[in-house]
């Protein structure tokens, strides 16, 4: 394939180590470690794998190493960074040993279960360095949780002659890590397990772990587009752009994107479930804003609305459970079979709650009848096919058409839709991804020399230049609690919200009052200037 | 306002100009011009402007300048590069004289009517080189046609000492610029008008003019877009992605994505037409690529739609002709009115052609609804609310169900959808826009003073170095002829449309086949690779 000038270049890129992963390294370990929940729980449910202590690579004295065989596994959720955790880790592995071979296993953890495979070779690899997507050896969701996959898994590893296995993955996907990790340790399988942490929506993130790999990308593509966007609306100045960000339970890309780009209304799903904020409330903070700008002969500006806005609305979490649960049947436990639509509608408005019935009808009629009737194939409401920027901006519509009506609001108000979500999960990794991922790749590579298991490759001070990152190991163990999920206690790491006393939102909530006023900023790349105030237009500079 | 190293970087960017334009110039004049249709007519319709020469800049002496001002504006929907149009056109004027004057009319032709300006600055210009947008005087789509508004013009024109006026805009634009030029040098005013050419969709281009600006950079930041979104689907390798671009009379963003980005699947309006296809053609074609495809196991892929395509299928175009006229009660010409939304679906379905009414109800239930209730205050259609991204899917959709039944398909369908247009309008100039549009601004000053009206800043040979660009200025008349609008023969310059002899389209058709079947690219990049056959992807190297 003929590539371009660009492609050439960013193939050349060579992405940066921390200092103690340019030469030998020795393993300097911490103390115990205890989970954060639970210990004594989780402590008997992995008794090879609790407990270990933090390990950081220090430059040391190189060991000579016999030929060692290494799988990985491309699991979830697409991430820019994950082609340079492999190349990190092939490199990695070849510079202990240069007949060392690192294995693929194909779409996702199936392709361990399934005995699909790739080698990977020099020439290879190079076709991918620094490049977006997974599609070196394909992504899945297959879930390694049973007896039998890890079984499976095992008789391939065997042939292959693999001694460890890196999963790249988000918080499920490091758990089950951990749980193969430590049914290997158990069985003597002689196989290790290293994590790798991986999510675009950044949600994967605590004392350890400084950042998901991909979320820097993410959220840099995502604010070039606004601030694109944000540049329109200032010279056509007559929209207003209602934008969706991907981010189904934490809101931390619209948050990243809001201080990159300084929209007029950025929603935090975490902070409209804390104030038990309804959606007319929602409606009514974003109307508020139209209708003072509108009040300066501003009619335009832009809104970013996380993905999963709707489901951390309380009344709308309690109507959706209720409306989960009215098409069931109770006795038979199977789905109740309506003759008409009009009659399941008319059946689910005369069975539910008065409070959840008055909450359903204060909806747009398209997604009322939608909630009434539309299902998955598990009977559950499928709140994702809601159009949330849609839907705002419509129930906005009305908002203001009211307040005209009673002489509050004398503006225009015409709306524009967007949602990004798939246009940056496989964008070419920034510089900071790029080296990120290559750096826990690289060390992963390490951990296994060190005969790891059950740990999760972790690079931090990742703010400082990539010479001073510190690299090294994490039990897995130590980052989990239980959790209730399908109404059993499991072991998992905590997902990362945002947290309404951390530093980025309260920046942001510093500053958003006079973001919902001003112009957009006009950036049009990740300037992250949040920190200095906008120029008002130039055009206020012009004759009157 | 603090600057990213991206800004900062941008900003320092020498945009470069075509030899001729690096020193003194002398004009070279061609034989006297015709227009391309109707020239007779034409030639009567502007007296002062009609037959005049091709220009043509080269090296000569300089001549000394008494100062002069200039005027700008900004007219109709942003295009990349605006910006560096009135960079150039800055610097050029002050290279003349630099007592000489540049300002800028707000938001549009309005500006000149309501006599809203600024005067530009080194330090105001310096903010704004080489960014995307119109946000540094705005645009508007006030039509400058009426004798009243030409009139308003002059009293600022002269109270400000402007000599020039330069309108930066698409075909109408630069018709109305011409029709300006004509009643000022009519008048006797002194004051001389010149176009640019801008448009994102393309379709300002002829013999004369190689392209618009504003679209190489568009199709760049959508390619970008529209690969990393097929790097997503290689590897998640389980959806289908529908992507509608900007252009509704012309397919040539879509076209030239389709180079770029090589999707499964790009329908050109244009083809549509001349082909005479119906819509379950259409969906019969896109649909049959999904189950060749799912035959090899690949049930993902792109499928790339030009905005305006609804309107290009015959059978849909004449429906939405009948459609817009049953609704005008025939004696008032006014809207009818009905008592309820299904009264009045039920009179529109029983009042219009059988023909028609077929293809009514061929539509999916919500499109078939919308058509027969939403009109624009001018009683038509709204189709740009159809979105045809999602109506194509659905109809797709459907026919593979009925292909299932029937045996004939076996895979499964997964859509996803996107519409780019708003993202590319004012993303950063490409370094062929900032030069282009630099070098159109800078050659504006030298066809002013050269003295020069109605005439167009055209810069030529593009595809060569910059410094081998010819500079000079056509005629606006040479482009013209006569169509009817609002039932009136008018002059216009004739929308450049996909020529489907034409060497894009050809070379895209010559390899559609191939693309249809291989994996999407997964440049993420604009690597205009379509020369080169994809690899298929590594995957295939695998054990299997």
């Amino acid at each position: 394939m003929k590539k371009s000038a660009l492609q050439v270049a960013r193939a050349a890129y060579q992405p940066k180590l921390p200092r103690a992963l340019q030469g030998p390294v020795v393993a300097k370990e911490g103390a115990a470690t205890q989970s954060v929940g639970n210990q004594e729980e989780i402590k008997a449910m992995f008794p090879n794998t609790y407990g270990m202590p933090v390990i950081t690579f220090e430059a040391g004295e190189q060991k000579t190493l016999e030929p060692f065989n290494v799988g990985i596994i491309l699991s979830g959720g697409q991430a820019p960074g994950g082609h340079n955790v492999i190349s990190g880790l092939y490199d990695g592995v070849k510079s202990l040993n240069k007949n060392s071979k690192l294995y693929g296993f194909l779409m996702g953890p199936g392709g361990l279960v399934d005995h699909k495979y790739v080698e990977f070779t020099d020439e290879f690899i190079d076709e991918y360095r620094n490049t977006g997507g997974f599609d070196i050896i394909g992504s899945g969701r297959t879930k390694l949780e049973k007896t039998e996959q890890f079984e499976s898994g095992i008789e391939i590893l065997r042939k292959l002659g693999i001694k460890a296995l890196v999963i790249i993955g988000g918080d499920d996907s490091n758990t089950n890590a951990c749980v193969l990790a430590e049914y290997y340790a158990a069985k003597n399988y002689g196989v290790q397990v290293i994590g790798c942490p991986k999510t675009i929506d950044g949600d994967l993130k605590n004392d350890q772990i400084e950042t998901s790999f991909g979320f820097d990308t993410a959220c840099k593509t995502y604010s070039e587009l606004i601030g694109n966007i944000q540049r329109d609306c200032n010279s056509a100045r007559k929209y207003w752009h209602f934008i969706k960000l991907m981010g189904r339970s934490a809101s931390h890309i619209a948050l990243e994107c809001a201080l990159e780009t300084q929209p007029n209304v950025c929603l935090i799903s975490e902070e409209v479930e804390q104030k038990a904020m309804s959606l007319d409330d929602v409606v009514t903070y974003i109307a508020k804003i139209v209708a003072d700008r509108a009040a300066e002969g501003n009619n335009f500006g832009t809104v970013l609305i996380p993905e999963g806005l709707i489901e951390f609305i309380p009344a709308i979490k309690k109507l959706i459970a209720e409306l989960n649960e009215v098409l069931t049947d109770p006795t038979t436990g199977e789905s109740r079979v309506f003759g008409s639509k009009d009659e399941q509608v008319k059946f689910v408005k005369s069975n539910i709650a008065p409070d959840n019935l008055a909450v359903l009808e204060s909806l747009p009629k398209d997604v009322e009848r939608q909630l009434c009737l539309d299902r998955d194939p598990h009977g559950n409401v499928q709140v994702s096919l809601i159009e949330t920027e849609k839907l705002l901006s419509a129930m906005v519509a009305m908002k203001l058409d009211k307040w005209k009506q009673e002489g509050k609001y004398n503006g225009k108000f015409a709306p524009q839709h967007h949602f990004f979500g798939y246009e940056g999960r496989c964008a070419a990794p920034s510089n900071y991804d790029a080296d990120y991922c290559y750096s826990l790749g690289y060390n992963a590579s390490r951990l296994i020399a060190n005969g790891k298991t059950g740990y999760m490759s972790v690079i931090k001070n990742t703010t400082a230049p990539a010479a001073e990152w510190i690299a090294g190991g994490v039990p897995i163990t130590m980052m989990m609690n239980l959790e209730r999920r399908n109404g059993a206690m499991k072991p998992v790491i905590r997902k990362a919200l945002v947290e309404l006393d951390g530093a980025p939102f309260k920046f942001f909530a510093s500053k958003r009052e006079d973001m919902s006023i001003l112009a957009p900023s006009s950036t049009g790349d990740p300037a992250r200037s949040a920190t200095s105030a906008r120029r008002p237009l130039l055009l206020n500079k012009a004759n009157k």
